[in-house]
């Protein structure tokens, strides 16, 4: 058809995490129905994102300035680390309400078929918290994967020694799924059954 | 979480086609993996999209230039109009590969329900290309609904007076589906099965 801008376009859209050809196609023609406003607004709010959010030098959350709103918080019980896989993990478990603790964004899981050694992750900067801030707890929720599995008993291996109390989300998510897809219920019971390693 | 850029991000992509919270907010997330360079050349390639896409002077669909690719090509068989309700048709009319002829985007359907009414499609330039162009043959390709058959009927009764051939897509798309939905080879036997109205 020979419209390079719009074919353009939806190869943009199709890199996004689950878009097909057919739906890239359809976000692109969303595109030029768009008023010249209304595109500017979403490219403008692309590079926003892009360049504002950077990441919290405490726990290594999303934040738009150097430490984190969670970290930042007067009200979060700072004894109570919450180790996370990735930093999108967090806003899954903040949108359940009833947790009042910390985070740690530990940036992967050990996965030596990949090439992912623990020196890859936050874990350093994790037990230098740990050593500092006087945390009580670490609950560990990496994903219930195999990797996820592995990472946990990694941690708990490191920090049990150290006199910390040490948990795992219990297995009220889909074995096999990943925080990320979670609904709020499901990790809130998870949450509420975490069990000491 | 008090991200603000992010979520001016997230309602941006809720605002395409079929996408819910949760696909918007992994939209979002992955555009924060991106590269400077790529989340750059992601929101040039909205605004070029919809700076430079306009519509064909002679059948309404997109184009880059005043006259749009079909519309150019000398091989294509002048004498054969297919009227199609949006632009975005011709693309899955295109792909099927065995049509040669034109196109006409009328802009939509008559729908008095919703205030649109013949005067408000592009029907006035669409007889005036017949009258002009040498038309042999109009085939009507608007969607298998109310509306679209209406139009359909609409159209019709305008142009056989004309001595000119109507025929109308077959029905091998599912009734009351979109074309915009249907796969090739049932674009395919839809065309070939076309009935003269």
């Amino acid at each position: 058809m020979a419209l390079p801008s719009l074919e353009i376009l939806i190869e943009q859209f199709r890199k996004l995490p689950s878009v097909g050809r057919k739906s890239a196609e359809r976000m692109a023609y969303s595109i030029l129905d768009y008023s010249k406003e209304e595109a500017e607004l979403f490219a403008k709010s692309i590079i926003d994102a892009k360049e504002n959010i950077k990441r919290c030098k405490i726990c290594h959350n999303f934040s738009e300035d150097e430490i984190c709103p969670v970290c930042r918080d007067d009200q979060r019980e700072k004894s109570i680390i919450c180790v996370v896989e990735d930093a999108r993990d967090i806003i899954s478990l903040e949108k359940v309400k009833n947790y009042n603790g910390v985070y740690h964004v530990i940036g992967g899981t050990i996965s030596p078929m990949n090439g992912v050694t623990p020196d890859d992750l936050n874990i350093k900067s994790l037990l230098m918290r740990i050593n500092n801030d006087g945390t009580n707890e670490v609950i560990i929720a990496t994903n219930p994967t195999v990797e996820g599995e592995t990472t946990a008993l990694y941690i708990s291996k490191l920090i049990k020694p150290l006199g910390i109390k040490v948990s795992r989300l219990a297995y009220g998510m889909p074995v096999g799924g990943e925080l990320d897809h979670a609904d709020e219920v499901t990790i809130m019971r998870a949450l509420e059954g975490r069990r000491e390693l």
